[in-house]
């Protein structure tokens, strides 16, 4: 995900000094000018604005309280585009303030060829200042910005809520797909109705997923859905907030995962509703059915 | 629902006799040139098509095999446009066959403003001849039809399982809504990014009612809700089918009827998430968010 | 279930005419004194008190509807030892109320080593003169009977929440035995650890079953257990009650019809937990655990 | 809970200097024997043997790591008899090895009247050693102790499970009590009857609670079930295990806390079930019904 996104910026002029885990995959940024940091820490010596993009909360604390922090000088502005929970966001949120520091949460909503093609969208929150003076390069990044407010953790809490609701129509997908599939009829007729109704790319994209059983390569894989749905049942512990239906889609994450899933896309909690159903996993037959 | 489409099949040229319990409803068709019968059977006496769209199975159980069975002609042809059980549906296909009668299911989508609007959508099933004799009539109804099968069965299965996507949509507004407010940010702007990002009309529509909690009057009330819910639930049970959120959309509903919410709008069912979350349903405040 | 029953009420020495299905299953009881019915309604036929212990409300239906009510006498008792539903109950109620003759539910608890041990417990209700008529019959079967009120379907109605208690004990036993084995520790020691702080018999008979993994063959099947809780479901829903539980043990009852699983014993739904988890269902290492 | 600990270990005839952030509940035991001390800290030193009986994770961590550890002598054993997470129990295994210290984990089972009455039950684990050279101690606690196994953690989880199962006795009680109470039935005659069956004394103390709705004063406190049942769902996604039981006792804790019953006995968790039903939380009438 760092990689377009590390592109777009570049292609939009901006100077960038990379890091990434992966050596090759920070190599790779080169010929289209960035440098290359050795260290993650280095990446922050000297820069104006840092942007992190991680798999969790580990890998954020890791990097931003291993060395980043003091590395960043004074003035400059940490963007956190990684999902996060709320509560390190409001833990990164204090540490950079004592350091003199700005601190942006700027997640990102869309796959990775959603970010290849410019197409993210970003959901934004902060100071204003600091939002304003990140603009053009959250701009940069996608189609479209929106600011949640001026705490950073509203956007985390926003982008987790949004992630809530995504897992919850691939939830929804797989059971009526287990309903369809069993009673005999043929599901890509029945993933057509539901786009004709509901008319949501979601559905669309997800729904053609599903019906062609494709969860490999995966675009967003199961143990990050899982990941994404603890972040919400802690965000709504935290609120007193009792959400069965994350919980649900949890349980569906882990039956995923002990089951051998876990590194198939996170469309593929609609193959653990459809086993649950007695539904083998094997390809759904083609398409025949006739839609006017 | 059945005004409406009474009012669409006269405008369109057809010749139309009406009946309703409430007789007041059928009378006033009459100036759109309906004839007016007196019993359910009566409207069924001569017909070349007789169309139903009635409350629930019970209903169209005493219609059907209470009387129009008699009285309808050997050759005409049944159209239920009612949202019932699939088990129902075979009954009446044996029966109506029986009787040397056709019979197809024709079941609508949308709420009376888009009956009215002639923007319904119509699943339909049956054999395809029947379906062919009948498409003038359907096709005054509503802004398409997707033919589901050959058996008229499988278009209330489609419908069962279309509603129950949609009652899912509630749900995951109601529980992502109550994280969201609950954490102290706006809905009506967390309303506007799941519209955004995910651009259904379904979000954008019941977003803003739920938003607003605008439940009464209702478009389509908690009771039928849980009518449809229940009706999924069977289906699956028939095809051995666990569906695990239809469960959970049972069980809000029922905690919605049990609080006194039962004739408000089917969206309420956020509103019984919000008060589990121990908000109480008055009217959110009005929407201050920023969104660029 | 109907075997133990006819004999023990053989054995306390009262005349008895029964009828079953399966033809050698009555004929067994020939040699204890039984006379034979060719038909079902041939039993009732001069009865004074006429028994029925059948699969679910269909076969009770048949029977009772299709001829034993027109050929048992005015003044004869029907006692209703199935587990039937609270509706069926009351229209059963109705109808021997308006042929002039007595009805009363007697369903028991208990399984078939029990009815043979006759340690059946009994849970009675309806008309409290009739309960006292039949109590010597009731007493003949088990080991003691609750009179749960003057209305037949009341004992219904307790009957089947009792077996939602003893299903949802199995789901409890279920869920913490998939917690403990796949954390590395050994079920049978934690079975036992449950025994000592619970004690009841229940986890001592069902924990030894699970943590051995014995679920053929069936005391109960699985098919019984899913009859058992929709019936529950079906109580609370006329009487508005959401039962999420219920709802649970629902889905993982069909999890194990759809797997293959319907005729293993209804403990089986710890399997289907199990199988959730990525546990195989080959049995668990025998005991090696230390207690003091 | 610790006092009644202490008072036990005092009564046996063991030396004790306690601690406890509430000065008066330590100066209460001065009169038994107790030498009282000023900071948790002061507690550990000398200290052959050091128990902590605390409220959570955070408590635990903030005494041992805080200071006990460092006045803690080598060879000296730490006995936890906390409710705290698997994942705790294994740090805290490390750094008393590191410090060439003991450590064993003991939670105990029982409310606090068990306590008072040396009717505690103690799942013990840990290195056999140190166990028996704590079960002197231990025994002077309660009526007997089960050995899990020779790591602390699995004491720990063995607790939780056990909890687990206790909390889902409690759902089990609020579902089938809201059934029979809003069909019209005596809950007070329901319990007995599941007293005769399941013969569980948590049957029979719960089901009497719950009957008659004493909720206050607190044995064991909603938000602390909650806490528990928190542990259970993290140990259970450690082990990748769904627990959807775990999961619903969490949202009807979470409800329970959001409606302000958080300080109330976490039996309450049947209130929230009757509400959800529609039914008041006023005192159910007084039992009228008939058992013989």
């Amino acid at each position: 995900m760092g990689t377009p996104m590390a592109r777009n910026l570049l292609a939009a002029g901006h100077p960038l000094t990379v890091y990434n885990r992966t050596r090759e995959k920070a190599e790779a940024l080169r010929a289209q000018g960035a440098r290359v940091a050795t260290l993650p820490g280095d990446a922050a010596r000297g820069a104006g604005v840092l942007f992190t993009m991680l798999a969790n909360d580990e890998a954020v604390e890791d990097v931003i309280f291993g060395s980043a922090i003091q590395n960043l000088g004074r003035g400059a502005i940490h963007v956190s585009a990684s999902t996060i929970s709320v509560e390190l966001s409001k833990r990164l949120a204090d540490a950079h303030a004592a350091a003199g520091q700005g601190y942006i949460a700027a997640p990102v909503l869309g796959r990775p060829d959603a970010a290849e093609a410019k197409k993210l969208w970003l959901i934004a929150a902060g100071p204003r200042d600091q939002i304003e003076r990140c603009r053009p390069l959250l701009e940069a990044l996608g189609r479209g910005i929106t600011v949640a407010g001026e705490e950073a953790w509203q956007a985390n809490l926003v982008k987790i809520a949004a992630n809530f609701v995504l897992a919850s129509m691939l939830e929804t997908l797989g059971e009526s797909f287990a309903l369809v599939r069993k009673s005999g009829l043929q599901v890509h007729q029945f993933a057509e109705i539901l786009n004709a109704l509901f008319r949501s790319p979601v559905y669309e994209n997800y729904g053609a997923i599903i019906a062609d059983q494709r969860y490999q390569p995966a675009g967003f894989k199961m143990r990050l859905g899982l990941k994404d749905v603890d972040l919400a049942l802690a965000a709504a512990e935290s609120a007193t907030v009792p959400m069965p239906l994350a919980g649900l889609l949890r349980d569906h994450y882990l039956e995923g995962i002990a089951r051998g899933h876990g590194d198939e896309d996170w469309a593929a909690i609609a193959k653990v509703v459809a086993e649950n159903a007695g539904l083998d996993g094997a390809a759904a037959k083609p398409r025949t059915g006739t839609a006017t």
